[in-house]
Order: C-alpha cells, then sequence, then structure tokens
C-alpha cells in the first residue's frame, strides 16, 4: 500500500467505527439512559480506548447519540407534507413527531441528564424550525392567530410534545391517546379556525 | 437540667439546625444549582457532620429544599381566590405560579438534577391538585371543554410553566410577556368560552 492508500483505509475504518460505537450508544440508552462507556464498547465491539478516540468524555458521546437521533428523525419530518393545510400540517407533524420522540425516550433522558441545561433544546433547532416555520404559514393564510409571536407559539408545541412524553413515562397519559391529544390542545392554542 | 429537659432542648436544637440548614440549602442552590453539601455547611455556620446527621445525602438535601420551597409556594397559591370565575381564577393562578417559579428556578434545576425523573413532578403534587380543581370546576360550568380529560389539561398548563421557565433561562422569551403568552395559550388550549 502506497502512504496514501494507507491513510484512506484508516480514515475508512475510523468512520466504520464511529457507526458502529453511535449505533450501539443509540442501543445501549435506549435499553438505559445510565448506560456507561463500558457497556457501549461492548455493545460495539471495539475496545475502550477506541471510543474514547473518537469521543473523549461520555457526554461528548451522548451528544453524538442525540444528534444521531435527531439527525435520522430530521430524515422522516421531511417526508410531513407541510404544502397544504396548516391545520392539517400540524396534525402530520405532532403524530410523527410523536412516533419519533416515543421511540427516543430513553436516549433523550440520557442526554437531558448528561448534557448542561439548555443543550438538548439547542440541538432541536431543526425540528423546531420546521413547526416555526408551519406556525408562521398558518398566520400569513390567517388560519392561526397572530396576537402571539410565532416563535412562542413553535414552543408551546416543543413543551407539550416534551411534557406528554414525561407523562406517559411517568403512568400519567396513555400513550394511545396522546396524538390526538396533543393536536386538540395545540390547535386550540393556536387559535385555528375551523379546527 | 432533668434528663427530659435535656432531650426538649436537644429536639429544638435539631429543629434548629434543619432549618438553618434549609434557608442555607435554598440560598446556596438559588445562586448556584451545583452548590456542594460543604457550600451549604458553610452558608447555615454548623459542620458537614451536622448536615450528614440530618441529610445523609445531597440528593436528600435537595429534595427537602425543594419540598420546603414548594411548602412556601403552597402558602402564597392558598391566597389566589378560585371561588370566582374559573378563567379568571387560571389567569391570577397563571401569574401566582409564574411568580413562585420564576424565584425558585434554580432550586428547580438543582432538583432536576439530582432527583430520580418524575420525581420532581411528582413533588407539585399540591399545585397541580390546585390547577386540577380549577379544571373540572370550570368544565362543571360550561366555560371549559370537556371533550379532554381534567387531567391532561391541568398538565397542560404545568408542562406550559416549566417549559416557559426554561425559554427564559434561554433567553428565548421575555419574562415580562410571559404571563401574558401563558394566559392567552393556556385559556385557547382550554377551549374557554369568552376568553
Amino acid at each position: 500500500m502506497t502512504h496514501s492508500a494507507l491513510g484512506t483505509a484508516r480514515r475508512a475504518d475510523a468512520r466504520h467505527n464511529v457507526a458502529r460505537i453511535l449505533r450501539a450508544a443509540v442501543t445501549c440508552l435506549g435499553r438505559d439512559p445510565a448506560a456507561s462507556m463500558n457497556d457501549i464498547a461492548r455493545e460495539a465491539g471495539v475496545g475502550r480506548v477506541t471510543v474514547y478516540a473518537h469521543y473523549p468524555s461520555r457526554e461528548a458521546l451522548v451528544e453524538a447519540a442525540m444528534v444521531h437521533v435527531l439527525a435520522e428523525g430530521d430524515e422522516v419530518l421531511a417526508t410531513v407534507d407541510l404544502t397544504g393545510d396548516p391545520r392539517d400540517g400540524l396534525r402530520a407533524l405532532i403524530e410523527a413527531g410523536w412516533m419519533l420522540l416515543a421511540q427516543s425516550t430513553s436516549v433523550l433522558e440520557a442526554a437531558l441528564a448528561a448534557l448542561p441545561p439548555g443543550r438538548v433544546q439547542d440541538l432541536h433547532a431543526g425540528p423546531e424550525q420546521r413547526i416555526h416555520d408551519l406556525v408562521r404559514r398558518g398566520q400569513a393564510l390567517g388560519v392561526f392567530r397572530t396576537d402571539l409571536p410565532a416563535r412562542w407559539l413553535a414552543s408551546v408545541l416543543h413543551h407539550l410534545l416534551h411534557g406528554a412524553v414525561a407523562d406517559v413515562a411517568a403512568g400519567r397519559l396513555d400513550p394511545a391517546d396522546a396524538p390526538r391529544y396533543l393536536s386538540a390542545v395545540t390547535l386550540a392554542a393556536y387559535g385555528a379556525t375551523g379546527a
């Protein structure tokens, strides 16, 4: 192998390891939000040293796992049609967002515990932007209220979605009811006409 | 001193120490949610051993501080008149609840970080019950929607209040706007007639 071919192979190896570690982190944290670096290394089939070579701390790895889950979620949200009636778009976004959240509750819990306050919401900038854009379009079309800023209305849905996850975890809310309950209060909170 | 007088004096000392430690915990955690047992002992003017004699772990002391703050808050909420129009009651409860939350954000943050998931919301059973009772009365009077359970509607306000605290902390919401924004979306979410 030439010097540069060796470099290319090493970089491919590193990418391969990163992918394995991230998949293992999502699996382990999904089972147990307190999963350790050792648990994740074992699941990935790599040594601890390899994990630390890519992620210098558990916090860094948990954040990377959260970013990975959000990127996958973003691909799903990108398929939701938001071009029609904003009220239907909101219902569809809530339905899809709820499914994604329900699948990633445990990774989210790990991230909330391991990352500095506010960091998890900052990482949600992508989904937040989708909601924000939809709210603004609904306001422009006159189907959502305009007496409150779009930013606050978008934040309302964020808080309700994450609050509903906590309610389900605490046994206070049946997950089967959640999307309908969320849509009902969010559409009303947005002052949706004809909802 | 007789044996029993000595016992009485010791118990009075212990009560006095507990009160000092709790006040110091609220002060220290209010300044810094990561305040240590040492910081709190120093603020209380007692030794570490005395703190540990009453609270075997930082988690136990943070929980006691949260309970103390909630009990003080409950005294304030008890003065809010909830006997008139439930819509006015809701606005008054949001206003008072917001003030209390804004004053105790840092203790709340410490509790969220130190206590097991769900514990902080469990400790809020008192304020939750006030909201729940108000929602049920509003439903019975026909001024709040009845197509969703009172429990979920009460939960909605809980999530929005705590979400707004996070928004303020992250610089996404002006605290001066918060009570009005919260009342506007909550009344709408509750389907309040004539709101």
